[in-house]
Order: structure tokens, then sequence, then C-alpha cells
């Protein structure tokens, strides 16, 4: 089966790097794919992307060296599966809120005896390999994002399930949750003191923690802190900013 | 009719400073619309891009300030119309080789009895608003890319003809015509004294010149030289360096 | 934040009229936004139409003056939270038979602390502005559809509850469920008792009532009833009405 | 092979009514064919519709009752051959201006030695049946467009020529051609003795007059006329004026 | 109502044979229908499928002698209704672990009082007719999966359900869940008698029984064993298994 | 850049074999791509397919071993570009009549000086690696069919121009222009005659010469006989062969 690059990244003990895609489209998923990340993630929740761009995004993303993730858009373990046989080595699942959400996404992606996944990774084979089916369990990584107080009460219990492969935060929803509004970089203490003890959580059970970054900057500072999964911000963003930029250079006088 | 902003950007004395979507998708077309350009142009010659792409990225331009404007493949009627009758305000056409192939961009962008552009301009109407055919021909922007030797000799013929607002230079395309090699910014003396040459024809006919640029800056340079449409790059490269800048940023040490 | 016309006219004492789109197509869609409806409603429960439909629907009914609200299938969070990163600007959900399916559609909708809605606005930013997330609480409408018996009963409770902006009913399942058949315009007293006392119990609760009609007077009837939000009929029925129309007249000797 | 409805309305004595898609959308094409109508006209002209659009189109076409046709938007033989291959019945070809460019569309609308159609009809066995190579000459119908003054000087002897079963007028091209502005029921002396000439010399030919009509009342008296395919308005001109009246019953008062 | 042709062959006392959709296409989708089939089933699980394919496949579908149903990702009443609305005539569900999820299947299909389902036939009623709704619910056919341990154990109950019309096996995934790896012929003991076993289930009820084998002949043998619904493997396994033996061929020396 | 595989093939003596997609869909693409063959042609003139298939196919062959062709609808300058720049690294066109239709592929298919191809080679960089621009012209294959008697005429002098690899024949076009209808493997002498004299044709130019098969048995035969680009049966051909045969297994008695 084909390596998934980002245990290998942390095998290496190297933080992986992921690009993130908000544009439903399969061309600039292969131009963030060639661009030296890691891994990139097709972004199901808050993205303009639905199931057949996710389709045509993986294909696309398949011929470039990064390994695909998706980030689903809840637990329901229909599109959970569906990423899967379509060929994600990776599940960020949203709204994470108690070990039996984490359960739930352990259920929908592993095989039985380990979970309930249905049988028939059509793209999956073609992705990883003839020999998909014996080693997709251990192949694909599992990150539960922690966003919510619920979350944060129970991300020990999280961390320690079998299965999760570890957390990732999303900065804004935690701390809009935590009453201190959205931030992408936060800095107020109550938000930074839960970023700190989700990073501690997952350390102390052995797992990953991931967080998504507004800038290559942030992800590295982030790597530096111990974080094991980065994303220096989404394709809309980075197409957004860039395009500010030239515009004002365009503009001066 | 909804005035195209292009023109109102000249008649202010002001270069209009456009997008460029090489990425089909209408999510990313709306980012770039709300970024404060004066004008969107969809690539559909060497883009991933397709027609029912264009008119989804129409509808999506046409709730932003800016005007849409079509880069379509060639000088084929049948395209021409399709964007116009889709609500673009601009063509820009690759490939005018001759007064001739401007004279069809003409004939296939102007109502009779300027032109034989064919009647039913489907969104056009909505995009435009009711009076809509009393005023597209007015309203509507040609432009004749020259990017050949044999383009390069009927420069002067080609703006001279009634119909076409100006040219557009691709810089790339027309070094390698000359046997120099790409450069979105050539230095090239036979290839910048083209572009020079270009751009003193336009303007002794009182027409208007255009050219892609590698960026803001250097476009902001080109409209100091007086030209008066100029593209800071394309969505995909704008993409592609940014995320290289943050991915750089990201893994430094 | 762009206003909600439909909380507009209601603030101006006045129904909102909103066409209603079932067949999924974006320059249908369009066209019904242009109409001088206050509103369009993308149908993705009963109508032939996807989620990458419903985005390319709200892209187009962005340039029109009508507000867009989404007809979702369903009580579940994803598709609510999607329809409103996308930029729909109401959410009517069918099937609410308590009043925990009614707080299920004002968690969805509702960013912390009021409900649970996950953080990412992508489109809701594009159309509703940057200030999008501070006032899309108060501007977004939530109608909970009253189909069933369990709906009935619960109505005065549902109606009570904060963050639902009111009621909508589809006659044809209200009176199948009322096992009196479908009727579009329904005469049964039960089924018109019934509807009377949605009518009442969402005045009664200061809030809101709407309904689905089959023709604009239908609707004209309904709002001097005291509904707040009518709808003139699907443009897929009026399209079958329309043609069958013209062909009798084409057929007629 | 499978017959084609409009032939035998013509073998009846009966004129063929076509409905006329301008959405570009399978599901309000197929409510289009179950109407009533002889036949259906997929638009690729004016219409917002692509290729891949009008393969679902005649899809959802073919379990109706109506038998399918495209007007494609010039004479550029990929597309004339492609919608033949996915089961189209019948060609209208706009912009036919000489007896040449009529030509150019019977040798891409027949297979040799008749023409030079190549051979590959994939949808066409599925719609058509087993036996289509042997019917498909006789059995597609070949419409030449009328609009210009040139066509108009060349319409006997297009009329006349083989393989051209006859003529369609658009009346707001041919009004607008000859200096009169768009009317689709026109009223100038010049544009109806035009209409009268087309229909006359296609009479004189043998061959069948169509033409696109605002009405079902229009199309009945165009019939009476002796017009042989008439076509009570387009889908998305029907959606708009039906909801114009539902909404004008809805405000009024 | 158009006939349901599965029910037809199970009066007449035949099994019906169904073609299996995994190429999310509406060309292929065609071309299956047109084989000889009696049902063609969609896979929304495992196939790389979504609504808007199914839509258009049940479009191409419908134009063919076959008899369209679909296999649902899971127990979730939104896409089962979502299936039936857009003219499915049968509901594979898998996944069905207990009694309580055969009833969730059984009324999500069946309009009130039998069940919940909502009014809106959309397609419904072009591909079976205006009796649609009187007659849809005797028409659907319900079929559930049975693969898992729990669902073995409640095989029973599950076949005894009203509205339930038989189950279907996935030989695949009842031999994982039993711990024998995957067979889509399973020789090992267990599994074997556990297929047994549901088969005297069902016939023990009244009801029917399908499943999925790799040929046609195992198709025949099942058959001959007492199956009523047999699918003689997926069109992508068919083109995978018949290009390689093409391949073998075309590289023998 | 990356190798054209059909180009090594070539090299080492041996002749390609290529899939043949009719189908349009991205996962089709890839399960032929994966089955073993060198080369996939996608289908642009017969086949239901269309430029944005055409996109999504090219991205799914991309991470296959097989090298990615087109057959393009015609010799229509946009569409070769378009398909070279999405990554096609061969054209084969149809209807070169001539040796003027012949330099018409060429000039559309190679950078100048060779030739006029426009630069902006989009996902061709991606598929074939950032010296793309340096190597396209030679890696690329550009394959003329002859299928007519004008094309016949002409063999010799189309074989003769520099930058033709070679021919491709249909042998049903090429019987059917002959006047003895349509045979995927012809045994009317003049039609074998045909078939014999191009093949001489282009091996005494040094050129390579292709052509479509009914199995991969006529495959290895003409590969026998000298061809040097074989295509064992269209995906759609096949799958209707096997389907055929599966159900005549499962109906057998």
């Amino acid at each position: 089966m084909r390596p998934n690059r980002v245990r290998e990244c942390w095998a290496e003990g190297r933080p992986a790097i992921s690009g993130w895609l908000s544009i439903g489209n399969s061309y600039s998923a292969e131009i963030v794919g060639m661009s030296g990340v890691d891994c990139v993630t097709i972004d199901l929740q808050h993205a303009m992307t639905d199931i057949s761009d996710m389709i045509s995004m993986l294909q696309a993303i398949s011929a470039t060296p990064a390994t695909p993730f998706v980030r689903v858009p809840n637990t329901e373990p229909g599109i959970i599966m569906k990423a899967l046989d379509a060929g994600s080595y990776g599940i960020i699942c949203p709204l994470v809120n108690s070990v039996d959400d984490a359960q739930a996404v352990v259920h929908a992606a592993s095989y039985p005896p380990a979970g309930g996944r249905s049988f028939g990774p059509s793209r999956g084979l073609l992705y990883g390999g003839p020999d998909y089916a014996q080693h997709a369990d251990e192949t694909i990584v599992r990150l539960a994002m922690i966003e919510t107080r619920e979350g944060l009460a129970a991300v020990e219990e999280i961390c320690a399930l079998d299965g999760i492969d570890g957390i990732f935060i999303g900065p804004n929803d935690l701390g809009l949750n935590l009453g201190k509004g959205t931030s992408a970089d936060p800095t107020d203490p109550e938000v930074t003191g839960a970023i700190d003890h989700c990073l501690g959580a997952a350390k102390a059970a052995g797992k990953r923690a991931g967080l998504f970054c507004p800038s290559g900057a942030v992800a590295r500072r982030r790597a530096t802190e111990g974080f094991d999964f980065v994303v220096p911000n989404s394709d809309a963003n980075l197409l957004k900013a860039s395009l500010a930029a030239e515009l004002s250079a365009a503009k001066s006088t």
C-alpha cells in the first residue's frame, strides 16, 4: 500500500505540513499538491465543495507527492466512509465533543473487527494499491477536532481512545466557543491556555496534535511548540491575501 | 444598462486593473471579483475551464463590483457570441494576426448593422439590464491580442479598425514568436521594442493597450508607461507563489 | 451586513413573497431572482437539486435584489451549516415534529453562545459583507415546517422557542399526514383548521407564519389572512402550467 | 429505428409543435418533454447551455414522447456531429447565409455517400435502436435558419438543396438584420414580407418552414398560415412571464 | 403507474437480474439499462457517485426497459426520500443491524399513514406517471442489507417487518464481519451457513432474498438456490475484467 | 519532462497498446489507466464526453502508469491546444483529408518556430514537469486519421510531413467512405487493401501506423502485421460485451 506521507513525517520526527483546499476545484487542488506540502486537506465542512468535487480533487491529488486528507462536515458515518473509499488517507472530524463522538469516527474509519467500515474501497485500491484492505486501518489517520467546551472537557479521554491518532484544533471555533471571539492566532489567555492544554493532553497520551494556522510563520512557530500537523492557511485565504498585495502594488503611486 | 467599469476607468483617465481567472471555479472567481479589481477576465484559452464553468463564474462575478471579461480561445464566432450572451462585457481574442482576424472579432461582437452578432442576450439582459440590446455594442470592449510576427506587422491596421477598442499583449507568446523565449516581463530588446511599438500604434490610433503582467509592481510600471489595461498575474500563479512563500516560512528553521 | 429583505418586509408590515426553485439550475434561479420577488427559496428536499447546484444558484441569486433562502432536506446540522456558509439568509426546515427538532435547527443556525454553528462563513462573507459574523445570528431567518400530527401538537412550544422566527406549512404534507390526501390549497375542515391553528399559534407567540401556495392569487389571499411569507408556486410548476396553456392555444382550432 | 415524431406530424399533414429549452437543465427538459409537445429543441446557441448539459438533457428527453432537436451555435461540423451522435433527431442551424453554408450542414449531418458524417453513433444507437445507421440519414431533420439579407437572397437556392428539409426563421434576428429592430411577432411590412417570401420559397421547393413564436396563440396563427414547425416560446420566457403574472396576482390589492 | 419490473419478475416466479453501477456516469448507466437486465442499481454507497450523478443516471435509465434501484449509503431518511423523489423504484439499504434500522427504511420509503415519507415526488411523477402518489407505496421495493453479526441475529425479525420486501446480502462485508475475510463467492462454512440462514429466514417470512455475485454464472447458481434478486457483478468490475482479458490477448505471443 | 510511454514502446520496438474512453467519467478512466495499457485515449469525437470531462479524466489518468492521448473532434486548433494544455501527450485527429489538414494539426500542436501553438501549458507543467516547454514538441505524438478517399489519396504526402508521427485508421469510417459499410475488422478486399496501403505508406516514410480494433486478439494480429499503436476496443464496448456475456450466463438454464 502506498505509504501515508503524514505518518512518514511523524516517524522521521518531523511535523507534517498540510495544504488546505477551500476552493472546490481539481486544478487548484493539483497546484497545491505539487507545491511541496506533505499533505493536502480537502475541506468538506466550510468550503464551497461537495462530494463530486471531492472525488475529482482526490483524483487530481493522486498524481502529486502529497497525501490527501478530508475534513468531513460531521461525524455522520456515510460521508466518512465515502471519503475513505474515494482514496482519502486521513479524516479530520469536526465537533467531536465526547469520547462517543470520537468512537463514532473510529468505527466509521476502521474495518471490522476494529470498527464497522463497510467494504468497497473503490478508489482506495487505485490510489493505495491492491493490498489496500490489509493495511488501510493502520495507514489512515483519524484526527478529532476539539473546538467546544465539551470537547475540551473530554480531551484526555478522546486522546486515550484506540484508533484516534490525535486531535486537530480550529482556533476560530475554539475562541468563539470560549466566548472570546474568533482569531486564527489567538492571544487571549483562556484560548491559548486551552490550546496548550490540548497539546499537552495529546502528548501525554502519545498522540498527535494539529491545528489550522493563518500563515507559514505561525505554522513554523506551532511546529516548534510541538504540533505535529500544521496548516499554513487555506488556498482561498492565500489567494485573497496575495491578490490584495499585488493590487496594492498595482495601485501604488 | 449597467456601465462597463473598464470604460469608466478609461473615461476617468485611469488604467483598468483586471484579475485573471485560470482556476475554473465560481467561488475563486467571486473572491477575485471582491478584491478591488476593476475587471475580472475569465480565461477560456489556456485555463482548465470550459463553457459551463464560464457561465457559473460570470454569474458569481455579477454580484461583485468588478466587470467581467472573457479571453476566448480563438476567433471562432460561436464562442465569442456565447461569452457575450452569458454576460461578458469584454472579449480578449488571441491569435489576431491580420485585420481580417480583427474584423471577425468585431463582426461576432457587434449587432447588425455594425456586425453579425446573433440576437439572444440571455444573461446579458439579467446582468446588463432591460436596455441591454440598445447599448451593448458601445458598452462591450473588444481587445485584439498581438502575439505573432504577422500580428506585429498588421498592428497599425488592426488598431485603425472601427469596433476594435485596442490591443492586448501576451508577453510570453510574443517573445516565443520572436524567437526569444518566454518571459512574462521581457528584457530582450527586440521583444521590448515590439511591445513599445504596439503601445505606440494603439495610442496613435486613439485606441487602448493592455498586457498581462507577472505582478502588481510590473502592472504599476506598465500603467505608468501608458498601458490602459493591466493584469497583475493570474489566480493560479498567485496561489502558487503565495503558497510557496508560506511553505518556505513554515519550513524555515 | 447586507440586510435580509424578508426581515425588511416584515419590519415594514408587509408579507414577503418568495420564489421557489425546484429546477436545479443557476440560470433559472437568476430569472426568478430578477422577477420582483423579495426572496428566492432553493429547495434541497424534493427538488432535483444537490449541494453543488445550491452553491451556483446562491451565487447567481447574489446579483439579484432577492434574498436567498434554502429549504434543507431535514434537521441534519451539516447541511444547515453548509447552506448558511454558502450565503443563504434563511433556513426552512421540514419535519420539525417536536421542540427538540426545532432546537436542533436553532443550534445549527446560530453561532455560540446562542447555538453551535461552526465558524467558517465562506460565501457568507462575500454575500453579506465583512461584518457577517457579528450580525449573522439576527439576520438569518429560521422557519420550522409543521406538517405532521406531532408537529401540530407541539406548534405552540415550537413557536415559543428563542431563535425560531416562525413556522412554514406545506399543505400537501399536512393534509397527507391528517389522512385527508394532498391539496396545495386545502378545503377539508380538519386541514384548514390545522392551518388556522398554526397561524394563530405563531401570531400569539409574536412569530411569523409562512406557507406554500399554488398560485399568486392564493398567495394574496393567504397574505390577507395574516401569513407573513407566501410562495406563489414553484418554478417547475409554473413552467408546466404555462407551457400547457401555450400548447393548448397552439393546438386550438 | 424509433420514428421522428416531427416527420410523423408532417406525414399526417399537421404542423409539429416544439418546446424550446433555454434553461440548461435535464429536469426542466423532462418536464417540457412530458408536456404534450411533438418535439423539444435544445438551444446551444443563445441559451446558457453547453455540450455536457445537452447530453444529459437528451437522455432525459429520451424517456418522453417528444423527439429531441438541437439548435447548434453555427455550421461548425464538430458540434453538429456531436449533437447527432448524442441522439438528436434534428439540427436547426443558424446563420445559413448561402447554399455553401447549407451544404456544410447537409455534409455534417449525413453519412457517406450523401455527406461526410463520421461514424460513431453512441447514443444514437441507444435512442434510435440497433438499425440507427441504416435509417439515420432519412430520419434526421435538417433546418437552415434564414436570418440575414444574404440568407434571404439565397433562400430559393437553399430550399432547393437535397438534404435540407426546410428553413427556420428567427424573427428577432431577421428584423435586426433588415434594420427594423427585434420583434418576436413582427408587424413591419419589410419583415413580414421577408417571412412570407421564405414561407413561399420553402413551399415552392416542397420543403418545410418553421419559426420561433412568442406564444401558443401566435404559433397557432403561424400554423394556419402554413408553417410546419412552430415553437410557442422558450422555457425561460414562459417561466419569466408566468412568474410575473403570479407575482402580480400576489401583490394585487 | 409504470410497473416495477422487479415485482413483475417475482409475480412470474422468476428472479430479477440487476445491473450494478459503480461508475457514476449517465452514458454507461444507459448502456447497462439497455443490456437486457430487469433492473439497474445505482450504488451511492461505495461507488464514486453522488446525488447529482444519481439524478442524471436515473433520467438516462428512464428510457431503458430496466427498472432503477438505488443502494443508499445508510439509513439516513433524507437520501432515501431523495432517491425515491428522483424516480428510484427500489431502495437497497446497507448496515441494517436491527429491526429499528429496518423500520427506519420503511418509514422513509412509505407515505403516511404507513410511514413518514414527505410529499413531493418530482421525477417520480415523470417516471411513474400521474398516479404515482396512489401506487408508490406498493410499487417501491425495500431491501435491507444483512452484513453484520447484529444483522444476522435480527434477520427473522427484520424479514417479518411489514414494508420490508426482503433482504440483500453483501458477501464481502458479511465475511469480513464474521472474521473470515472478504470473498464475493464465499466458501467458508460459517459464511455460507449465514447466507443460507438469511435465505431461509426470508423464505420463511414470505419475503425475497437478493445478493451481489461476482459473475453471471454465480448469479445463475444463486437463482437456482432460490435467490430472487441477483447481481452479475458491477460495471466497474466487468470493465476491469474484460479489459484485462483483451489486454492479455493483445499481448500474447 | 515525464516521458511519453508510447514513444518508449516504439523506441523498444514494441507496439503501444491504448485503452479507449467512450464513457466520460474520471473513475472509469482511472480503472483503464491502471489496467496495464501503455496509453489511454480520451475520445472527444464520438463519445459522450466534453472538455470538462476531459480535464478530470486527464487528472485521473495522471496518477496511473498510462500516457494520456486525446482524439479531438476535428482539426479546429482551439480544441487541440486545450487538450495539450490540459496535459495530453498525444493528439489523434480525425478527418485529415489532405496535407493541409495534417499541417493544421502540426501547427496547433507545436510551439513556434515549428508551429503556432499558443503558450500557456497549465496542466502540461503539472503532468510533464517544469521543463515541459523545452521538450513538449518532441514528446507529443501527432497521429492523422485516414478515413476517406481523399485521405487515402494523400496518405503518402501526409506521412511525409514533418511533425506528423504517423497515421491512425478508423476501419468503420474507412469502409463507409469506400462504400463497403462499417466493419471494425474488415474483410472486404478494397478496405483491407486500403489499410495495407496506409500501413505501407507509413512504414515507407519511417512513420507509425495505428488503428482501432474490436478486440485484443485483433489488436495482437494487427501488431504482428506491423501496426505500432493498437486499441483493443473501447470501455463502452467492452462493458457492453462483458455484461451481455454475464447476463447470458445468468439466464442460462
